[in-house]
């Protein structure tokens, strides 16, 4: 067991924003693009908070080496009462999908419902943190981007859709927002990663090898395999998945132009769609957030199956770990650690120190 | 085998048209409703086609007993420049969902995107026939509904989610549209219904028995058991169906004040979501139908899985179907034909003579 040290988020923001000025980003767009990255920290959505700051081109390798353009403004390309398209002139991923977001509510609060579709933007780390953006504003949240090419559709042998993520936050009012922040594969990369650290085999449904057929082999993923779409095995409704991550690369990949995620292959540059609506135009806010209270607190009255200990609801999870870490610390693990004391002693910006234990 | 008769989609039309109008109905009203049925069958959707007309509540049954409201008139009780709430006033579902594609459509054209929640109305068939209708104007269509109570929430063993689903359906040029429409569990009834009939047991993952475990026994369906959410088992994502379902949940049963899947429980209204986003408004309409197409012609290019024919995408079973059958006819089972038969004593009104064989 690797010893974590605990950052404070506000430590770790301070850092990431002085980094990001360091090569070149204004302090807003520091600011948000931190923000992004801290915030993911904070929810447990560590796969997509600071571990890879250090080491992912969209992050700093992209800033440094200028295909992540620091300096990017941001323009809207075409514009409608209800619709934008935003293009982010190669710009780091959170900064355009902050900005696209803010404008997605703003034309919510305007004309009912607002969406902004994001072409030539960047890896927008976590979906959750765009969809909650809306929730404090009263408004149902949606977020969708096109991820790493790693997905065969239904029968076949080939990657062909992106690990395409879709989120969806609402507003409760005793109870935390409803979150739902899935990919629409069986699992994210990530969870074979973790398989292939502690060599174990995976569940059957969860990738195909070269051939397209059903394996446990984690190792089988990059050699010429591929995740299943969400539903696994055609009689258990891969077809579902498969549909859900093809309506993202529509939303996201052919409503930008950008293109969809089998053409998009290893390119960097990624696609995203925002949206928000207005709730208070369908029903009076009290009303729709005292039923959503009702509704997560009916859920989780749900009578557990034989050996299991309770059913959660979509945000139980995330919104746990936000007041816990909040308190706490974030931990880090020491691999990220070293990471980021690279960046610092590139930048010259001193890593902060952890939380005393 | 049971023989099929098949009948012509023009004289299904106008006999349903006629029995609509016979219990009451408003002309304008029973073509509409009359459309979602049989376009339903021609697409191959049996299930939400005229096969339950005779036997169901929603449809003629309900006109009978007055439970539907054959001259309900769907009003605007909230309006917004893209969002309306629409009261269906108790009335055929299929004629307020038809009107409120059809305003989601208007609001689009002079917004960009339009959204129409529906409350107070009846089961609303095939959630295709809907999205469909935006493609037609250029648009991506999006409908949704609550479904029959039927599914338990990951880790639980109570039916706590409706068999919701979900159609989003988008334009492309030579190519069919695309067309997704599921359910969020990973099954929908009817298959489970196929495999009691067949007296054959079903696969792993479909359902629980009434301890909230897995079986392959269809008959614990209605023993106290329940549908699985999309994913199946947690290691294989279920989490995200059951998010799925809560996601539609919220737009139609919240969003309308209508009440939610555990709330309504067996109670005969439905509340729906519709959704329109004018393609023009990101995109030139043929640009983007010039990439739908190169999209469909890539997933259907991709190598099969070894022992796999072929690659399908969303809407190719559906559109081969409307062509076989507008052309050859809808092939409807002797048990509908009989059902068929009663509504036609009843009302006095002919039943169309089958297609000669």
């Amino acid at each position: 067991m690797p010893e974590y040290s605990r950052f404070r988020g506000s430590d770790l923001r301070a850092f990431v924003v002085a980094v990001f000025e360091r090569y070149g980003m204004p302090h807003d767009d520091a600011v948000v693009g931190a923000e992004a990255l801290v915030h993911a920290d904070e929810m447990g959505i560590d796969s997509h908070g600071v571990a890879h700051l250090a080491t992912h081109r969209p992050y700093v390798p992209g800033l440094k080496d200028g295909s992540v353009n620091a300096k990017a403004v941001p323009e809207i390309v075409r514009d409608s009462p209800a619709n934008a398209l935003m293009d982010a002139k190669s710009g780091f991923g959170p900064v355009a999908s902050t900005r696209a977001m803010q404008l997605a509510i703003e034309k919510a609060r305007a004309t009912g419902a607002g969406f902004v579709a994001v072409t030539n933007s960047k890896h927008y780390g976590a979906a959750a943190h765009y969809a909650l953006m809306a929730v404090d504003h009263g408004m149902i949240g949606l977020s969708m981007t096109i991820g790493g090419l790693g997905v065969v559709p239904t029968y076949g042998r080939e990657r062909r859709l992106g690990i395409n993520p879709l989120s969806v936050a609402a507003p409760a009012n005793r109870e935390h927002p409803f979150l739902l922040d899935i990919a629409t594969s069986v699992v994210a990369g990530g969870k074979l990663e973790l398989a292939r650290m502690r060599k174990e085999s995976i569940p059957q449904g969860w990738i195909v090898d070269k051939a397209g057929k059903p394996t446990t082999n984690p190792y089988d993923f990059a050699n010429g395999g591929a995740l299943l779409p969400l539903g696994g095995a055609p009689e258990t409704g891969s077809y579902k998945g498969y549909g859900l991550a093809v309506m993202i690369d529509i939303f996201c990949g052919l409503l930008t132009g950008f293109g969809f995620a089998a053409q998009l292959g290893s390119v960097d540059g990624r696609p995203h769609f925002f949206g928000a609506w207005d709730v208070s135009t369908f029903q009076p806010l009290d009303r729709f957030t005292a039923m959503m209270d009702e509704m997560i607190q009916t859920l989780h009255a749900t009578q557990p199956a034989e050996g299991a200990e309770r059913v959660m609801v979509h945000g139980d999870r995330e919104f746990a770990m936000l007041r816990e870490r909040t308190q706490n610390g974030i931990p880090l693990h020491p691999e990220v650690v070293e990471n980021l004391q690279r960046v610092a002693n590139d930048t010259g910006i001193a890593l902060p120190a952890p939380v005393p234990v």
